[in-house]
């Protein structure tokens, strides 16, 4: 059987191109035991795909120009040589960017019974969504009704993040582009501001209107503009959750920094990356905790879907052009 | 009685000038029921009042143009209407910039009675060698055996810090200028690293050389090159006590920050701010670890001292040209 899956043929610097994507195909081995094989009904792509491409070890493995790429799916087992997994099974595994995965069955998990769209384990009850949950509350630690600030909000960390610190008795504040997400945001009763065609000084003029005191948390998603403006509008022990930097992931070097992170000292705040991997033994208590809530409706989500394996790499280019409302996803 | 003070009669943008500083005279009113006048004996100068220059609020009020600068001081009192306090007494206060002064019992606080010199209640038992406690172990959380980097390390505080982290089993390395200061830190124990005339790239490069292990604590005291190229050296879930950015201090505008904030996240890593004012409940404690490692010499301290009222204004402009090894102070 044969399996259809994207590499990258170098290792780019700044923002990649169409082209450094390729398709290849590959006759799968016999499936040995252990191993279970696998239809991929969804792929995911995700920002942080993109310091896989750098060609060199970060928290994470690099991807291997010509080798095919990874990333979260999920799919149906159509074969399996492990006593725990029969045809039929939907399943999570991180063999994506692909149509059909072979793997040991060490590696895949089965989903769920939550009574919700298969896809929802890439993002809202996935990484994405596990992510928002582990920021919030492990590293940022938030408190009832701290004032809470969220950047890229509308994305597949930030809608969850927004709705979380609502149902946890924030105030939250979201920043978007688009009018639509903007829209959503309000939708949500979160308080948008739009970063779009504002400096750092801008965004922080705004960002003090739609919450004049101060923010106890931020979640960061982005970096530049957004961070220098949330510097400016923290309140006295805030607490920085930096999740992500996407304004740097397709930088072509080095960019400076905020040139107020005095305010950490004036506010006596702190700043800390967290990597969600590291958290992952409370998956479970994520899963019990926001499960429920997605599946009755109460925690609402989009999906930006493309359509075909072809389309992979389109879709996670799109992430950094602001191109997805919630989980960017691709169907197969 | 006449008190003979500093002030400021305007509010500087960049690095102060010495015309900034003026001597004035004020005939002290009588002694109120409560008050105390102390003369003072020593003055104690340090980078934190450059921000207080600013005519605007940070963490502390700000110094006000035409009236009596203040900071902390020691001297002995003369006269005295709180009971607490009889001619003679040796007593630290924060009416500094000045030659005697007059204030509420209230305000004034006997010298511990440690056999120390009694300026070192302005240096190593004071001010700074509170912060270099507080930040080691209460913000970065330093751990035995710990590697730690501090900069400006030949300072009132980093001198202190890197004692107190070679005391607690820590591999030290410290960032200082010139050659004399490395030489200092070399005779502590500590790895000295200049920063002088290299970028942060080349600072990282001979950081990473003097401790290829990485740091799992970093305490700031500059900023600027020193902050990016330690972030470049930091071990997994490092942790970064912003203590001061004297740096940025005397900046006509805004300095960019670091480019690499992302190492925050590879490195799971945590950044915090604090002001020692927070925790000074704790003094009691410090005073009791510190304070007789002091008295037996076990913990060594410099001073820089300039002579005479009229040179405090030099003496503080000295703090931003690396003119002091050890506390800058000003003797009476």
């Amino acid at each position: 059987m044969e399996s259809n899956y994207f590499t990258i043929i170098d290792y780019p610097t700044g923002m990649p191109s169409r082209d450094l994507f390729a398709l290849r195909h590959r006759e799968l081995p016999e499936l040995a035991d252990g191993e279970v094989r696998i239809r991929n009904t969804w792929l995911s792509v995700d920002p942080y795909m993109r310091g896989r491409m750098s060609g060199q070890r970060t928290y994470i493995d690099p991807f291997v120009a010509g080798e095919p790429l990874d990333g979260a799916a999920v799919g149906e087992v159509i074969a399996s040589r492990d006593a725990r997994f029969q045809e039929g099974d939907k399943v999570s595994h991180g063999a994506g960017w692909r149509d059909v995965a072979q793997l040991s069955g060490e590696a895949v998990h089965k989903l769920p019974d939550l009574g919700v769209p298969e896809q929802a384990y890439l993002g809202v009850l996935g990484m994405p969504g596990m992510t928002a949950w582990t920021g919030l509350n492990r590293i940022a630690d938030m408190r009832e009704g701290d004032n809470v600030l969220v950047s890229a909000a509308s994305g597949a960390v930030g809608s969850l993040t927004v709705q979380l610190a609502k149902a946890k008795g924030g105030r939250v504040v979201g920043i978007a582009g688009a009018p639509q997400k903007l829209e959503w945001l309000e939708s949500l009763g979160v308080t948008p501001v739009s970063y779009r065609g504002k400096d750092a000084r801008e965004l922080a003029a705004d960002l003090h209107k739609a919450c004049p005191d101060g923010f106890d948390v931020y979640y960061e998603n982005v970096g530049g503009a957004c961070l220098e403006a949330a510097l400016d509008n923290l309140r006295l022990g805030a607490r920085i959750a930096v999740c992500g930097l996407i304004d740097s992931y397709n930088a072509q070097g080095p960019t400076p920094g905020p040139s107020n992170l005095s305010k950490l000292l004036f506010h006596r705040a702190r700043m800390e990356g967290f990597i969600v991997m590291d958290h992952w033994d409370h998956y479970p208590r994520f899963l019990e905790e926001v499960g429920p809530r997605v599946a009755n409706g109460e925690i609402s989500y989009k999906e930006t879907v493309e359509e075909g394996l072809d389309a992979t790499p389109d879709a996670f280019l799109k992430l950094f052009e602001g191109g997805n409302t919630g989980k960017m996803l691709v169907r197969l």
